[in-house]
């Protein structure tokens, strides 16, 4: 393994298809970097809890804020292992047969433990990391946090150190026997993408929409190859 | 409580902002029906584990496969609680200081112990669902399981009897000392839709796409409002 790559541990490593496991770390920054919300696993009062919730990443740190009262964030900051998913739906993959149907997506999880950020850099860094998540440009465009804000706001610091891709894409594995059958069979791609913005009632009605709003598109078309026929 | 919602439990009941918790069925069902994967919340080995994957439902249980060898279905058919989550990005929020951003979203939490389905007439309804679920009219285009294929696959019902959602609409709530700040305020609406199709290149290439899937549409536009004055 080499600093480019995540060393699989027991727990990141597939116990079937292991080769739809990936550690390399230019991959799994970049299905971090194109998601907007990730799904953080913990255990509460004996009971597994996955909430979702946004984040931000710096190197191969993630970071995740809420309110001081937060119970996900009191909870993941007790003494305990949490997992965090972070998953890109790109296409429903239609087979012949019903059996041989699948999904395409891109799938990260990290295991790790949270620590508390309580220095005020990082903190933050960590608040311009989650607004560059969601939207490129709406960091330096906003009122920052004030004293109250920033106090009033708890970060933790998830350390990517234990993390595996998972993944799939291309068309179905139809059974030779299935190839022949009249039935039409190939990939729908499916994306998140913006389409409509909503301007806010309240508050001065005049002013325009940035060209960071309108230029935005987060997430390019995945899975778009040179046999794309139909366009919908 | 009317047979309309699901009971509250300790666990269904949010700590913080209880009116963002919301019990009714229909809500419930509606959400889950918009979904294509699931997220699945379970202890391996001491440690919680979120997993994605497809499900389906059928009146007030959720049903989700995979093969015999899943980890993830072994463990959650063994002895315990999971959790199950589905969410839906439904906007970024765009406020006039960071603090008071935020995302729209609705949010579906599951708790309980899930089942395995071991009656056949059930197991293939639960493969309609499964199917349904991500694009209707495809069950009735495709050559159904045989014999191997529905051995080879374990179902596991979840029974819905602790649920609750969650969710997020509307613009963001600024101060009022916001209100006059020189910065777009306001929702980008996001959804997930199809963009394109790309064809099996195995296979007969003479088959036409039906229509069940060129007017596919399983996301209606989340938050469209009258005051939508920009689209994209």
């Amino acid at each position: 393994m080499t600093q480019n790559a995540f060393a699989p541990t027991p727990r990141t490593t597939l116990k079937r298809r292991p080769n739809r496991g990936l550690y390399d770390r230019a991959l799994i920054h970049s299905i971090l970097d194109d998601g907007f919300m990730c799904m953080v696993a913990y255990v509460h009062e004996g009971t597994p809890m996955v909430l979702p919730t946004g984040y931000g990443r710096i190197g191969d740190n993630l970071y995740i804020h809420g309110s001081n009262a937060s119970t996900m964030l009191k909870a993941a900051l007790e003494d305990q292992e949490i997992c965090v998913n972070v998953t890109h739906l790109d296409g429903l993959v239609l087979a012949r047969s019903l059996y041989n149907h699948s999904i395409n997506y891109r799938s990260v999880v990290i295991f790790g433990r949270a620590e508390r950020v309580l220095d005020r850099e990082e903190k933050i860094a960590s608040f311009k990391a989650y607004a560059d998540q969601v939207l490129k440009g709406r960091y330096e465009d906003v009122r920052p946090p004030n004293e109250k804000e920033l106090n009033s706001t708890t970060v933790m610091r998830i350390p990517l150190t234990e993390a595996v891709c998972k993944l799939r894409a291309g068309p179905g594995q139809d059974f030779d026997h299935d190839l022949d059958n009249d039935c039409w069979a190939g990939e729908l791609l499916i994306k998140q993408s913006t389409h409509a913005l909503v301007r806010d009632p309240r508050g001065r009605q005049d002013v325009p929409v940035p060209d960071y709003i309108t230029s935005f598109q987060k997430i390019p078309n995945q899975g778009a190859q040179d046999n794309t026929v139909d366009v919908l």
